[in-house]
């Protein structure tokens, strides 16, 4: 057994949520100290950042300044959870990490991509998940999903041109280092994505 | 006549704040549109980030998250203030900025160098003032000064050994880079501080 560091990332309505809670409770049963965290967040600085990054009454705020906050939240959930968890030997699942900053503020923003990832390479200290599922989705299905479930927020006002070019960011990140990624079709049965998950999360821990 | 970009340096106690005020006043009653901020904060955003930053129940905050917090109030201030009043024609005044990260962060507490310029060059852009005014002091004369107005803060509660390399590190960023900074003697008389100060961007801004 050896403790690895998954994240899952794909838009909202994807379910990469449910199925990290799905592959959380999997590998709790087999006994397999596992940790399951979230971005951004996951820590009180992390928070309360979130908080900031939310506050409508901050409309003023520079994509740079989004930038680097995100950055500091990650930095902090690096810094004060994932890593202590990882050498204390669990294994740590992440709802989104840097590349959802890729994805979104690059690729579906527009803003550069070396700036956003030179930003989180240097908060986090290099640190980088031995796995990423990416559950894909085209955005026309991931914003009819997302919108049963709750009101369209901020970012789901953009336009499906916007969730359009998030995703062929997200698929070119996984095309680059394809041996650290999963890359799922989210329109699959809960459970069949579920399985495939669990095949190739167990092979890596030993479950 | 040309706006210019000027950074006040200093340790607590330097009196870089009351010179900051004198030189804006200099210029504004020769009719030279003068703006004045101060960082961290400057703008809504920034304070904001500010009170994150002194919140005493965040003592678990990792060193890279709060530099890139302070990078981020910084890279708001450059985009919704400092760069848009200096294409307006204004001569902005900074009460710190990239420097005193560089000073306190990194020579004095030890952290990478490299990576605290690298995230302020990103998050403000490149942006550097034309002229630094740097107030040298003893960490001594500096600490009984800034305890003769207010009670000691957290930062001040640190060792004499820290305001030392602080002080250091201010000497050796203006060693690098001779041509734009000003550095003065903070025991001088306020009166010779103001009068060399002006002499300096009076030249500068055609004061």
């Amino acid at each position: 057994m050896f403790p690895i560091f998954i994240v899952f990332e794909g838009v909202d309505g994807s379910g990469k949520t449910t199925q990290l809670h799905l592959l959380h409770k999997y590998l709790t049963e087999k006994n397999l100290p596992t940790y399951r965290t979230r971005e951004p967040g996951g820590t009180p600085v992390g928070e309360k950042i979130r908080e900031l990054l939310l506050d409508p009454t901050f409309s003023e705020m520079q994509e740079r300044t989004e930038a680097l906050l995100y950055a500091a939240a990650r930095a902090q959930l690096v810094a004060q959870v994932i890593r202590p968890r990882l050498e204390q030997g669990y294994t740590v699942l992440c709802d989104r990490y840097i590349d959802s900053t890729l994805a979104y503020q690059g690729y579906g923003r527009g803003m550069d991509i070396n700036f956003l990832a030179s930003i989180n390479k240097l908060g986090t200290g290099g640190l980088q998940p031995q796995l990423t599922i990416l559950l894909d989705l085209s955005p026309e299905e991931g914003l009819a999903r997302s919108r049963k479930e709750r009101p369209a927020d901020r970012l789901e006002k953009e336009s499906l041109a916007f969730y359009q070019r998030v995703r062929q960011g997200y698929l070119e990140l996984a095309k680059k280092n394809p041996q650290a990624y999963l890359v799922l079709d989210a329109r699959l049965p809960l459970e069949d994505l579920h399985r495939k998950i669990c095949a190739t999360v167990g092979g890596m821990v030993g479950a």
